[in-house]
């Protein structure tokens, strides 16, 4: 990193584009037309059950598809996210409608890396397929993908490794977990609190990542110093910047001395999304005890839904 | 870590705990006698400056200690803190009374750790001194210290690395800047509001730390796991607990698969500090236009003082 940063760097600047939800603070909008937005969304509480809210849901859901108002479902995968209240299971839900409420989502990264002879830290790039339904084209982490029901985290990490990098077992036993980073962004398709767990992968000099799923059209290799380049640029993911610059920060390519607003980045790079989401819960809960509804478990109101949903994975436990 | 944790983690009850005044949420209460605590705490608006301010807390503070009512002043030792509201140096203060203010505070610490060919990595620990005037005979990280006035980060964690460790240069030199890790904790001394930078060094197997200072009275190495074990136990400095969790996530030995709450585990290794700190100075400040006060140059309100005063260190720029 350059040390002629003066006032705000562009580090700070890019890792508060990717909080741009979360700098708003408190004010809480969701500019989507098909949810009433006088203070709460619910559920309808007559629904009985775990299978009862999915089905009710995902007919609405289904419905909204077919009209195609909500550039979000235009990525529609059919693929089941489960929404959690407090570890509770409430319901799982198609991943592209995720972010039209806000729920919690959770990733894996693997930062895949070589310490060359001559160019020092390189790290490689995937390009994401031109046909994907979301950020196409753009740059990204080397190997990254969602968490779904039923598939622990490194467990998805090996996967995704070998279908979009087709890491050998070999290489991959390597893999090193490194922590996570947490950030909430907003953008066209709705809310994203994601948090991404990370992994780093020490790769021979000669080892190249070959796709093997078709959501990957190219791999590169770049220096550090390049690598955040291209990170700053519209090229880029901008939501898998995160782990870029944690991975830079963790190996000491980002550095306290070198940028001005270090400890910010830091921060910005790890928001309290749990405090954020448990605190709007027990709000939450507070409010529907101080208005005598119809009683907490039947009642998943704005606080819920827009605030305190998470998406499960199965944990070790 | 095992995978037998159930429910809530040890590993987030410390962190929990290294964090006891942040999880008090909004309520601040300052219990030193000697303070205003109806509302706000201010210096005397009439200092003209810096020095003036500096000079008429010190003889405030001289006298304190010699009354003996303060804990936190029997550690007095003539080493200064800058205390700055936003990047503006307000005054200098005794490093030992800053915790009566919740001053932010900034050291260094470095993880010392050998890659063992039959333990495994192996962490090396110091025992501090029983003659310190904070946390007396406690086990801590290899080498830490605080910053004061005019050194930089990594300059300030080479300098400690000489003095508490007699690190030579030929290994200081791979020292490597890893971030930081952030948490608020109060004790009887007061409040700790503190952002450690942390680094990494590699030593060789036969490397054995000798202490040059007198403020350390052994060395250990210790596999992880034991090392983990050491944490827990009240014998170790409750503040430096961050430090090694964050290291082991880091490099593998605590994983998301293995510990059920680690995303609530790192975001209590890095709390919103720099947000907490900000907002409270700009409420502040709105507060004072609000009450037309004699302008905003003048007043350092409770917010200043107990909330937003951050002590500074230099920084390249």
């Amino acid at each position: 990193m350059s040390s002629s940063e003066v006032n705000i760097s562009r580090l700070l600047i890019l890792a508060q584009k990717c909080n741009n939800f979360y700098l708003k603070g408190e004010k809480c909008s969701i500019q989507y037309p098909v949810f009433c937005l006088e203070g709460f969304v619910e559920l309808n509480p007559a629904f009985r059950d775990y299978n009862e809210r999915t089905e009710q849901l995902e007919k609405v859901l289904r419905n909204l598809r077919s009209e195609g108002l909500l550039p979000a479902l235009k990525g529609w995968r059919d693929e089941y996210f489960e929404v959690k209240s407090e570890h509770r299971a409430l319901l799982k839900m198609e991943r592209a409608a995720t972010p039209l409420f806000g729920v919690r989502k959770y990733g894996v990264d693997i930062n895949g890396y070589v310490r060359h002879p001559t160019l020092g830290l390189c790290i490689w790039l995937q390009q994401r397929s031109n046909t994907k339904e979301t950020w196409p084209g753009k740059w990204d982490n080397m190997v990254g993908g969602g968490l779904s029901v039923g598939l622990g985290i490194k467990e998805t990490a090996i996967k995704e490794a070998a279908e979009e990098a087709s890491i050998p077992f070999h290489l991959v036993k390597s893999l090193v977990s490194a922590g996570c980073v947490s950030f909430y962004f907003e953008s066209r398709q709705g809310l994203f609190p994601n948090t991404e767990y990370v992994f780093d992968l020490e790769l021979p000099v000669d080892f190249v990542p070959q796709n093997a799923d078709g959501e990957v059209q190219a791999f590169e290799l770049l220096p550090a110093k390049e690598c955040m380049d291209r990170v700053f640029t519209s090229d880029f993911k901008t939501t898998s910047a995160p782990v870029v610059i944690d991975f830079l920060i963790r190996h000491g390519h980002i550095t306290a001395d070198d940028v001005v607003d270090f400890t910010q980045i830091v921060e910005l790079l790890h928001v309290p999304l749990q405090s954020f989401y448990t605190y709007k819960a027990h709000l939450g809960q507070s409010q529907r005890q101080h208005q005598n509804l119809q009683g907490e478990t039947k009642n998943y109101r704005c606080s819920s839904l827009q605030k305190s949903m998470e998406n499960g994975h199965k944990r070790a436990t």
